[in-house]
């Protein structure tokens, strides 16, 4: 492979616009390749006699985190700008779901077991058939920006990817590259410690594309795992599908997180949730996945009170710093765009501000429901504090917005009177193309558990089937193995007659968690 | 759309070459992307309002085939030249996995649900959060070549996709049309006696590869199943993940399926395993998904033993004919060039049959193993009766060879002891790389249940982590959606507090049966 000219970077300061040293050197192509051989090595070494304990391995990276919080905090605050109290919470959902995926790991309740019986003499043949989850091998993860801690170098995504028993080539987001280091030595430190083999986790700096499409490429990488743009994720997908052995891509990308207020709840509540939306769309400075980018209500006196009041807070609201004067930058002009086109009036015209850094004022539109189309621009993610109003003529143009306009989104809200039928139906027409619908409540914050749902159909996912946070993300990274007519010795723990780890397990169709007679 | 010129084709007769009337046309474009706007709007109607049952569907098309079995039969028996036991068997099983996914969607058995109960003053907050699966919608199915019934028009794929909710949207396979034409119509009927949207199943012709890219470009699909090449798969996902709106591909594709040998298994049963073998290679004209197309064996007197007496077998076994005289040439072709690579010697090798139609002898290739490289052509899939030896100097390349050489597949066998520690160690080395593992027995013959896999890494799927077979097959179309904070009256039923379906539920990780109980 021929070397490439070395590229570096240097993260800035988002409050100051101050350049942050060091320099950090864009992974060359032939260390990439590099990184994913060695953990292919590493997990092939691993799938014949594994070393070390999954479990305890997530549980090391949480103790290391938790010891050097204060100087991960300091990082990532100069990095990203993100306030004291956000990142503490952030690092605090980082090692829960690091333990919590320890806890699932360790009690193989990824794994699936499913057992049929032979039945002697049957037509067609019944012999004995057996499957369990096994971890798929190296997964490449791509870290976000927005959150330096839960969806970066030792967030969801590797978490799952450990749990799995999966080693993690991890790319770091440019936008905090001292944080990601940081917290690698971390982890590199847990790996030493339990006894992992060292190329169980490696990590690779990139602010390139080429560095992005050369771990997409690499020929040992079995899966990818990304958070970001839909753009970016695009593209993954459709390297990872045009390479020789085109591989899985999990990509988490854009969403406009449509939120409907029913006439009776902004008569009830119209304040309330004036306030509630405010702080979620200004909130992380807009930057979750997950906040509230269209929000469609009935043009009426309760309707425009509310609306009203969502734009005397936003007005009101401090200028903000976004994570990079990059996303800054894009914002600024996604923005321009929206208030340019002569269907939208600006509600809050956000303000340019001349400090250096990356600043921004939360910006609010407003349009008519009827005057979009179906893929409309105007209903793409709008990443930072920015939000468009939908205005419907009645409850009955909510509901057609709902059924046949708004795009798939990670989260679609409703908030109203569960008894009210407008709410019912709205729901259920949500649920048709949203990961999660919410009822009275908003969708930032994502609770981390087995029913999470953090995912939804393209353009929110490329992986309609699947969650990126939650209990259930680690079987991204897994594949069933079938075993059939194999003696009892030879099966693995999981799937053994006697039930020695005491799952429930599939048998001959019912769930249970007895043992299992063979058919003499 | 502009209109194509159209075209037409016609069935082949394999056993006499005979061309078959009526000529079938290939579905336009415009045709195409109507069926599945069709299919759409079918979906989107019953999404808010279910009209019938899965499960009634389900059944309906296994009685209609049951009544129509003997025309079934005859009009493909003229059309693939499969033997009436292969036949009578493989409609039985269409109808077994039919009823068996009726079951399944009845109970709802494929909704995993899963509940995550509040807690009140949590810090991260822990709304109610739960989730449950829903069908995906249009599901686009690719019928095979080789099953007639069982991997074709109301075959695996169809049936479920059926059980999870979803319309179909079928391409018959052009080496059957009339066959297809007549499930259709059972199909058909089924569907309007339950009192489904008359779109629910559409079928398609198509005999070349634009009416396949069509379907997977048509804009309403939401999911690909295919069977078939992995040079047609590919292109497929390719496709698929080029849209602008990609959509997930579940294609099973070619796979080699190694079979290995122990030395203490040569000599104890060589002369079974010989005559299972030629069984296994000559079964259906070894057009399996499954044939054992790599038997590895030691290089001793008992292995040596063992390839003279299936060499025996296969050099007096009938010649075959194949479904389709172009599969017939490819296998002929690539057989061409397996015996004129240096490193191949012939131990049998197929006459040129001077009959019309798609007759085919069996082939029998033996290498060294240490001549392979990873990645070489000859650990390709051979699609008929055919397989190559790979001779190992002893165990330990036996090993070497499971370990670093062989290429994924569907399957992968060992013949050995149990009690042997050799067994378990190519065992192990096999599951890193098939999606089922067999002891003693023969890959071909897929046992449709719970525990069954019939997957595997690229080349065999284009999805490792799923199965084109069996009961979890239908959750390749189905999506979970998550539900936060709704009150009971508003969740699906499989999710409601008092458990009305009485499904075993996830509740705060736990798996159980009971109701759950909310906090005040």
């Amino acid at each position: 492979m021929e070397a490439s000219a070395i590229t570096t970077f240097r993260a800035v300061d988002p409050c100051s616009g101050a350049t942050l040293e060091p320099a950090f050197a864009d992974a060359q192509p032939a260390a990439v390749e590099a990184a994913a051989r060695r953990a292919g090595c590493a997990f092939a070494a691993e799938w014949t006699a594994r070393t070390f304990s999954d479990a305890a391995l997530l549980r090391a990276i949480a103790d290391g985190i938790e010891a050097s919080a204060q100087a991960l905090r300091a990082c990532a605050q100069a990095e990203t700008g993100l306030p004291e109290p956000r990142l503490s919470g952030e690092l605090a959902r980082t090692t829960g779901q690091l333990r919590a995926f320890a806890d699932v790991a360790e009690r193989g309740d990824l794994l699936d077991p499913i057992i049929d019986t032979a039945v002697a003499g049957a037509t067609p043949p019944k012999p004995d058939q057996r499957r369990a989850n096994v971890p798929i091998g190296p997964v490449a993860v791509f870290a976000a920006s927005n959150f330096p801690f839960a969806f970066s170098v030792a967030g969801g995504d590797t978490a799952a990817a450990l749990a799995a028993g999966c080693p993690v080539v991890l790319k770091a987001h440019p936008a905090h590259p001292r944080t990601s280091d940081l917290t690698a030595a971390i982890v590199a430190e847990a790996v030493a410690a339990v006894g992992a083999p060292q190329a169980w986790f490696q990590l690779l700096h990139g602010s390139t594309p080429a560095v992005g499409q050369a771990l997409a490429q690499a020929s040992a990488i079995e899966a990818i795992a990304f958070t970001g743009s839909t753009g970016a994720g695009t593209a993954l997908a459709r390297a990872a599908a045009l390479r020789d052995r085109p591989v899985p891509v999990f990509a988490e990308m854009g969403s406009a997180n449509p939120l409907l207020v029913t006439p009776a709840a902004a008569a009830a509540r119209g304040a309330e949730i004036a306030a509630g939306l405010a702080a979620a769309i200004t909130g992380s400075a807009g930057q979750l996945c997950t906040k509230p980018g269209l929000i469609a209500l009935v043009d009426d006196a309760a309707g425009r009170a509310l609306v009203e009041a969502l734009s005397q807070r936003l007005a009101a609201a401090d200028v903000l710093p976004m994570l990079t004067p990059r996303l800054r930058d894009g914002f600024a002009a996604a923005a321009t765009l929206a208030l340019g086109d002569e269907r939208v009036t600006a509600r809050v015209r956000p303000a340019a501000d001349a400090r250096p850094g990356a600043w921004q004022a939360p910006l609010l539109g407003e349009l008519r429901a009827a005057a979009l189309e179906p893929g409309d621009v105007l209903l793409e993610e709008l990443f930072g504090p920015g939000a468009l109003v939908l205005w419907c003529a009645d409850a009955a143009e909510l509901e057609l917005l709902a059924g046949e306009r708004l795009p798939a989104a990670l989260t679609g809200t409703v908030h109203g009177d569960g008894e009210d039928p407008l709410v019912q139906r709205l729901l259920r027409q949500l649920a048709a193309r949203v990961g999660r619908v919410i009822v009275n409540g908003y969708p930032t914050g994502v609770a981390v558990g087995w029913a999470t749902v953090h995912g939804g159909p393209f353009p929110a996912t490329s992986a309609p089937a699947t969650t990126s946070v939650g209990m259930t993300a680690a079987l991204r990274f897994m594949r069933p193995v079938g075993y059939q007519s194999l003696p009892d010795a030879l099966l693995p723990p999981a799937l053994r007659d006697a039930n020695p780890l005491g799952l429930v397990r599939r048998v001959d169709g019912v769930l249970g968690a007895g043992p299992v007679t063979r058919a003499a």
